[in-house]
């Protein structure tokens, strides 16, 4: 398999959770501050422009969300989802998806604003990124108070939630958001920070 | 088990595949217009304050994506998803991943703004209405042409992929896109308009 990813964005979730499971992958870089990721080489494997992408011999996946699930599903004895149980399963799920489409979304405003508003329109970009600090911490005061289990998010198992949780949480300085406000989760985030698949992951994109 | 919606919202999506699989439950409506979402009876259900939600015997499930495959996988004879090849589901998935992490975010940006800029700063609001036709716009043209199979989203099958894009197609009038933008896309919403889960969800709903 090829990993594409690009060093500091959410791609990091599915990179630990392929060095947790021991899978054989080769990893490459795509070079945003080139805009690699918009030149026709890339967007012939990922339309969509972003990473992270999951080239494997069936074709490519995209959406961290759905490349954890695959990998927990293709790497069955690593545990890392209740594949059994719908519910459980579910209830990772909907947790991947807040981090998704609610979190990151939120913290995407501080830089890829023009998503959202004209590229001209600085005043209003300016009035996204003011906001960043404020939309980023309530989701984590939300995942603090009410999702997050401990010692892991799902409780006692490490699960694909971990990896994407701690990626998410790794914004949180350059987000404007203290964190002190959320003592679980920043133990959470340090002790994440001690595993190897994550030093590995990490190693790798930083060489 | 009891599912909670609010009316034009993307809870439809979960409604239409719980038609599908015949599933027993209880339809209850959430006043957006009361503002019933907030309110100490509806957060202690959902604390993110949105629909939907699914109440069932083991505790509550949030957000579309987790919620269909939830169903697929509660429902196995029904097919609504390839749970037994990781692949395939992944790229179901991966499909439903980017309808609600992208394309509902942008339609989000018209009704929606505040969670993004202060509720005050009333030409920021209006800076990201005036996206919304193109950011919206352009993630349905990447789904007429790199990722709509045809006759379903996935293909010849009907899958948990298609109730939610038939859902988030309901919004193009109102988001400012031309249906005849997307003339598969616009074959296919007018296709699941006649399908009997979705007469049946949407006339609950509007009931």
């Amino acid at each position: 398999m090829k990993f594409y990813y690009s060093p500091g964005s959410c791609a990091l979730a599915s990179h630990v959770a392929l060095e947790d499971v021991g899978a054989k992958y080769e990893a490459v870089r795509v070079n945003f501050a080139a805009n690699e990721q918009r030149g026709a080489a890339y967007t012939s494997i990922n339309p969509k422009a972003r990473v992270p992408s999951l080239v494997t011999e069936r074709g490519v996946l995209t959406e961290t969300p759905a490349i954890l699930a695959f990998i927990a599903q293709s790497y069955r004895q690593a545990r890392l989802a209740s594949l059994d149980d719908p519910f459980a399963f579910a209830e990772e799920q909907a947790f991947n998806a807040y981090l998704c489409a609610t979190v990151h979304v939120a913290h995407a405003h501080r830089m890829r604003g023009t998503r959202w508003v004209d590229a001209s329109d600085e005043a209003a970009l300016a009035a996204m990124k003011r906001k960043v600090p404020h939309s980023v911490g309530d989701c984590f005061d939300l995942i603090e108070r009410a999702m997050f289990k401990g010692p892991f998010v799902m409780g006692e198992h490490y699960t694909m939630c971990d990896p994407y949780l701690f990626t998410i949480a790794q914004w949180w300085e350059a987000d404007g958001v203290k964190p002190e406000r959320f003592p679980r989760l920043a133990d959470f985030r340090a002790r994440m920070e001690e595993r190897p698949s994550v030093k590995r992951a990490i190693a790798m994109e930083m060489s």
